[in-house]
């Protein structure tokens, strides 16, 4: 194991942890809906964006457990937004990290009634964190000019010819916003200045583009069993991706030079060690 | 037109701008996106839920602009559950307010991310009115202890012979809560102690549940035309409602003393008269 892969693998522990607490109780009514919403969340993330959240709120000094409930929001989110994407009606996947989805276990009004209430149940952590900053900017960063917005794109791209710009866009949108975020509610929540929150908005942007342009390339090049989830289906769908638009070389160095870029973002005279190993691990996954 | 109405029709007029103001263009991309987002919103609602956020709001003795944003949220998530419960898995429903649904419109992919996009975007607004309580007080009740979690255990009556206890918390969750929580951030913004929070929650869960009640009587006993959408919906599912459990005589008997309970909670010395119309307006659509 690297240094991100250590990093990631001790933090989701306590965030594991927090994340029981937080959710309601598979014994509690509605136990179907609470069962749906854990066997999702609890079906084997890395927990990068809470991880991503708790190295920012240290990195700008923090140093409290109130940084959990609005770190596992943004985990909940990602779930959500996983659970409505995998529908018969969007992506129409049945396979996730190797196990079934939401839809195919609970049925699709569960699996969207399971999505809604973690949408919800995240903005209930993340209002635990006591600052209306980081509601309006993930609010933001989730909607239509954000989460939503490039799903939207990537479903308008479909089928025809991508562009860079397309792809940046659906990129910046579908991937990128929320990872940056994360780094933003942790920044926040530590009480960083103006500097640090526009350093580590620069990073999430480019590292959370590269994240994304890496992960269109695993999609064409990885091992099935490693994905947990059917090789090619990006082409098979005519997504519109990085390899697509550049091939898989160009896009290779093209996330080079954006994790670079993230990278010299991190101002000096903080210890970005974590945040470095982190855009390290992201660019090795391409190989 | 009764008072409620007059108040009411009063009260949609700014509402509505402030609406058209705080969405989205349909000439800002995703374009198709803020065109779903619109179309359901725009698709003739009564704004009952911004209307007592306000009402509450100067009862309580507010007097800005401020509270609209926050109102409006309550429209934007009253929307999104509306998209979501009318969609092919859940409801299935091709008709609202005598005019196609969104995923009949939109298709259904777009329906659901204009539901969602729409659930964040009330985060957003709820946000603009500075107060981290009600984003806490907003996302409970929603969730799986509100909408959400009325929403399934609708789902799950289907077809079981339903007994008051079930349809009671079906309708506290599918109904009530949201129309009390608009209540309580129109008090919240406006600073309301702890005694006006609890008479006006109180007059909330009671209206509430009277407004559902009255909802499934006019199911079985209106006018299609009027009504905007096919009648005889609910017994045809073998949906769990008052009239289903206790007949309709009986369920209007409940509404009355549920709307008489509703207009007692609210304290002597300040002007109720809006609360006491929006009663009785309730009552007399029963008939």
């Amino acid at each position: 194991m690297n240094d991100a892969e250590k990093i990631l693998k001790t933090e989701a522990k306590p965030i594991n942890e927090w994340l029981d607490r937080l959710l309601p109780g598979e014994d509690t009514p509605p136990k179907q809906l609470h069962k749906a919403m854990r066997y999702s969340v609890f079906a084997g993330g890395k927990r990068l964006r809470p991880a991503l959240a708790i190295l920012a709120y240290r990195w700008a000094g923090g140093k409290k457990e109130a940084i959990y409930p609005p770190a596992c929001a943004l985990e909940l989110i990602h779930t959500y937004s996983l659970i409505h994407d995998d529908l018969p009606s969007m992506d129409n996947d049945e396979l996730r990290r190797g196990k079934p989805t939401s839809h195919v276990v609970f049925g699709e009004a569960m699996a969207i009634l399971a999505g809604d209430a973690l949408h919800a149940l995240a903005f209930e952590l993340l209002a635990m964190g006591g600052k209306i900053g980081i509601i309006s900017d993930v609010a933001r960063a989730i909607g239509t000019g954000g989460l939503v917005g490039g799903q939207v794109f990537d479903m308008e791209a479909e089928g025809i010819a991508p562009t860079p710009e397309i792809v940046e866009r659906i990129h910046l949108g579908k991937t990128a916003a929320l990872l940056t975020v994360s780094l933003r509610v942790g920044a926040s929540m530590a009480d960083a200045n103006a500097d640090e929150l526009e350093a580590i908005t620069l990073y999430g942007l480019k590292m959370g583009l590269a994240f994304q342009i890496i992960d269109d390339i695993l999609d064409i090049t990885a091992d099935e069993s490693r994905l947990g989830k059917p090789i090619g289906s990006d082409e098979e769908r005519n997504k519109a991706t990085y390899p697509a638009v550049f091939g898989v070389e160009k896009s290779r160095t093209m996330a080079e030079e954006l994790l670079a870029g993230a990278k010299s973002a991190l101002p000096e005279g903080k210890d970005n060690s974590a945040f470095i190993s982190m855009a390290d691990f992201i660019f090795k996954r391409a190989y």
